[in-house]
């Protein structure tokens, strides 16, 4: 059975502004906020209103739109470089995550060859950015899911799914099409310290859709292999770079370590708006480390004891020679190297 | 400067009976549970008021004083059929850690050879396995600290501390002598989803002992061995098979494989009560596995959306063959196999 009308959207464009649900209460509270400025857009993005590598980048191209509108109320005559201060401030929200940027320029292009009609213009750019994006899961998903094989179980990590992108997902849309196609099993999710994506998210968007999903301790997962109850794990990226080499949310880059000692394949799925050619490996990428607190406290109230540190990047690097799949909306890259990812993108960049 | 005296007492025999440190509600309070009976006992073990193998089994030990103590008083003429009862009771509280049977075993040898002043005996029994078993984590200290090369870092899991045993500790024991040797630069711990022994325990005994530890999401281990911050895994033993095979929290095996991956020695600490010359080899042990709660609620708080499920494994299993050093009080085994732990237990059997 196709999974085809998302229960909620995550992301939405409405005349007033943009509306987010706001993940942060998930799934106990499904709330909104409505954004009205550049400024707002980037602390839900830096504060994690709304995470996920694609959705964090169509987000951005709406906080464009935002911006454009009041700047031009403001001061008509120079909105344009008022524009360029909010699209800095858009770009510095989070670092790793490279759709951002992507997402940023984007806009910029399409701003710099407008004269006329320049809002109108933002704002179809930022919706085609969005629609684009569903499209890309959508391919993601129905070329992923070919790759696994009758009957499978799959491990994910984090939230790679409509909460994450523009809607339907990368790895959880693979799941999705993998399901709809009756091939899968059962998806273990990691619940993925600290933030708990796995925990809160991936269990809420699958229990919606009836797939069934069992959460494991993301130190589980080695024993779930050796336990011979996987047969995959699909993880999404925030970035890859130009050599293959992935990097996607912390604990990734430990799957992939026990993939290949068990193994088990590892696919990664994610659009070619998350490929960076300029970053030639996955060390030149900026790996975000949030506050320790993240750490220390849960709920706000403190758990471990005053006086200890922590150390919380809340990204890996997983060396592409550990990934057997990179799935994109332009094809399968098998054992992605920096020549293959090369031709997949001169190739879409003529398709395009 | 040498760490003699623990601040505190997890197991403490008083003349109205056992006080355990109740370990649920570290590091926030610091509260204690007078127990009277075997029954008492059985639950405070089942119920995690205790933990950590070695403490498992003194905590039993004493239980079996208490027992006798009890059921001596309400029929002198029956009470060994009825203490034969409570022993089997305490013996199913948790299935994994060996030392709970081992102590219990040793109890019973030592009354089945007693007529006279049993209850004495008994006592007098317990208080060595308690004793002895803090000499054994100082000496297992001893020989671990001497394999850290000066200025290691080194990552843990769990609580192996003054918390988890008679006091001092089996791989906290290695870290504190190594930090009182000079040798060490930093500890960093692994959070330990789902009780979070890392941030709650581990934290809390390092930080009163003024050593520098730094926590980690568990995911996140793979990822610190990438960033060569740490030399050594140091982890205890819940049991250790015949072959070798280590079995310790979930997660051990994942950090096994990982150093394995990175060339990063793998240390465990454990003293001879942990050994099980009756498991061939580690599938053959039974791993616990406890409520789906605990992974799908945080402080009593559903976490995860309704309708998800949860494999909760709190144990797995490490092969031999990924363990460079086997620490115990008898000596170090450096990649442990079926031979050289015959030999140690036969040197051992001799010895004693």
């Amino acid at each position: 059975m196709p999974i085809d009308k998302p229960a909620f959207h995550a992301i939405e464009w409405r005349a007033a502004g943009l509306r987010l649900l706001d993940q942060r209460h998930l799934p106990h509270e499904e709330c909104y906020l409505d954004l009205a400025d550049a400024a707002a857009v980037a602390a839900a993005i830096r504060d994690m209103v709304v995470r996920g590598a694609p959705a964090i980048g169509i987000t951005a191209a709406y906080g464009v739109v935002l911006a454009a509108r009041q700047r031009f109320s403001q001061d008509p005559g120079n909105w344009r470089a008022l524009l360029a201060r909010d699209i800095r401030t858009l770009a510095a929200a989070r670092p790793t995550a490279v759709n951002l940027a992507w997402a940023l320029q984007r806009m910029q292009v399409r701003l710099e060859r407008t004269d006329d009609d320049a809002l109108q213009v933002l704002l179809d750019e930022a919706r085609a950015i969005h629609t684009e994006d569903v499209t890309a899961n959508r391919r993601i998903g129905e070329l992923g899911a070919m790759l696994v094989n009758k009957g499978a179980s799959v491990l994910t990590h984090c939230n790679t799914g409509s909460l994450a992108t523009g809607g339907y997902g990368t790895a959880l849309g693979v799941i999705r099409s993998a399901w709809a196609a009756g091939r899968l099993e059962r998806v273990y999710a990691g619940e993925t310290r600290p933030w708990l994506q796995g925990a809160r998210l991936t269990a809420w968007e699958l229990t919606r859709d009836a797939i069934p999903v069992v959460l494991i301790a993301d130190g589980a997962a080695a024993f779930l292999m050796q336990r011979k109850r996987v047969e995959w794990v699909i993880t999404g990226a925030d970035r890859v770079a130009a050599n293959g080499d992935v990097i996607n949310k912390i604990g990734t880059y430990q799957l992939a370590v026990a993939c290949r000692h068990h193994g088990i394949k590892m696919m990664v799925a994610a659009p070619c708006s998350t490929l960076d050619p300029t970053a030639p490996d996955g060390q030149a990428v900026p790996i975000e480390e949030r506050p320790a607190g993240e750490l220390l406290s849960l709920d706000g109230r403190p758990v471990a004891a005053a006086g200890a540190a922590a150390w919380n990047p809340v990204f890996d690097i997983t060396p592409a020679d550990l990934v057997d799949y990179l799935v994109t909306e332009k094809g399968v890259v098998e054992t992605p190297d920096r020549e293959k990812l090369a031709a997949l993108l001169a190739d879409s960049a003529m398709a395009g």
